[in-house]
């Protein structure tokens, strides 16, 4: 029932299914960063991925978000709804760290008095730029409804995920989210949530659990995606 | 009555006076561009903007804009109200240009579909970076109820000086405004409103009268502003 492959990313590719309205989603052991000027391969890290993602998805979907996911298939697959995705990275920070620290002169690992919400517009070629609603609007990415739909489900996801990681000692500092449409116009979560896309860090230590590691050398990259792995497993069995 | 320099900016001097809550605001012929990278000196051009401006803040007042401008005094200097700066570039945009279209690559001369609001940090060492109001809130820049007055007047404002220069056959492509607290705390237009801070197009050729020519290397950056003056001082008697 895989079809063809319908399209290549930095860390996945998906596949054609039978059904118009599905899709296959299989994760690969490739990582990029700096906008894909970074590369390499980080063993396991599609099945770490994979793994961390639906239980995340799991638990998202128990507290009532609608997402793309439907069921996981193998170690590397997902079978998913097929979604038209809306060309924002939808980020929430709760924790100063990376390009935000820099931009705006706020210390690394500062608690922000707010969640900060953003949005940049999904533009490899313009290397993602953060924009605001107005431009969004501008650019005809989608309307005002949608833009503000997405906002209420990330800062309310916000309030999941932090209350999720928590339950396992690490501190959720920013995450990225992707929308799409599906072919019936509602519009739900897809893309994966794991530590590619996700700033974790260890409440106690503040050791970095995520693509930190990779992005600034640390070392023990797949080490700290199995410690995500195995700590959210452990508190999935209580949910 | 003209005190002790209390401020030296890139276009102006501030300077004390007898009365605490009064400046004196003079304008220079010293212009710069890519934060503060590109400098010159125009001939004229304090006494230009200080006429432009002064032209622009009676019309604004008019329409019932709060402003610091309390009178112009001589060819470079106006007596102003002095207030507490909120460190933020309010820009609104109705056409694409500069560092816009380069950063979200829309055309310059794209006529946006919606007026774009934005804010900037004023912040000479980061660049005056792009924010949004959940970043100038976590920066403490100010509460949220000052970014929604701080919106909505620039919003109106906006209507007010594309009517304007549409009188007299100029496009408003794009502006920047600042605002401050008197010492009543009430929150008041501030700085200058000229071809330095404003995009101006000649509706009919899309001549650029304002800074770009400086930025740009287009020559005759002088003449640009006297036109401006001299269609503003045309349309000003009626009112």
């Amino acid at each position: 029932m895989k079809g063809s492959l319908l399209y290549e990313g930095k860390a996945k590719q998906v596949y054609a299914t039978d059904n118009p309205d599905m899709i296959i989603m299989h994760y690969k052991d490739d990582a990029t960063a700096f906008n894909g000027v970074k590369k390499a391969q980080i063993n396991h890290k599609g099945e770490l991925n994979n793994a961390i993602s639906t239980l995340i998805y799991d638990y998202l979907k128990k507290q009532g978000v609608q997402t793309h996911h439907i069921k996981t298939l193998s170690a590397r697959e997902q079978l998913c709804k097929k979604v038209d995705i809306i060309p924002l990275e939808v980020i929430v920070r709760n924790v100063a760290a990376g390009s935000f620290s820099k931009r705006l002169g706020i210390e690394e690992g500062t608690h922000l008095k707010n969640s900060v919400y953003e949005i940049c517009y999904k533009d490899d070629e313009l290397g993602d730029p953060l924009i605001n609603e107005d431009h969004a609007l501008a650019l005809g990415i989608c309307d005002i409804e949608t833009l503000g739909y997405i906002k209420l489900q990330a800062l309310s996801i916000n309030r999941f995920l932090i209350k999720l990681f928590e339950s396992c000692g690490i501190e959720l500092v920013d995450f990225k989210l992707e929308f799409g449409n599906l072919s019936n116009g509602s519009l739900v979560l897809a893309d994966e949530i794991s530590p590619d896309s996700c700033r974790l860090w260890d409440l106690e230590t503040q050791e970095r659990l995520d693509k930190d590691r990779f992005r600034r050398d640390l070392g023990k990259v797949q080490e700290a995606y199995e410690e995500i792995l195995k700590r959210l497993s452990e508190v999935s069995t209580s949910w």
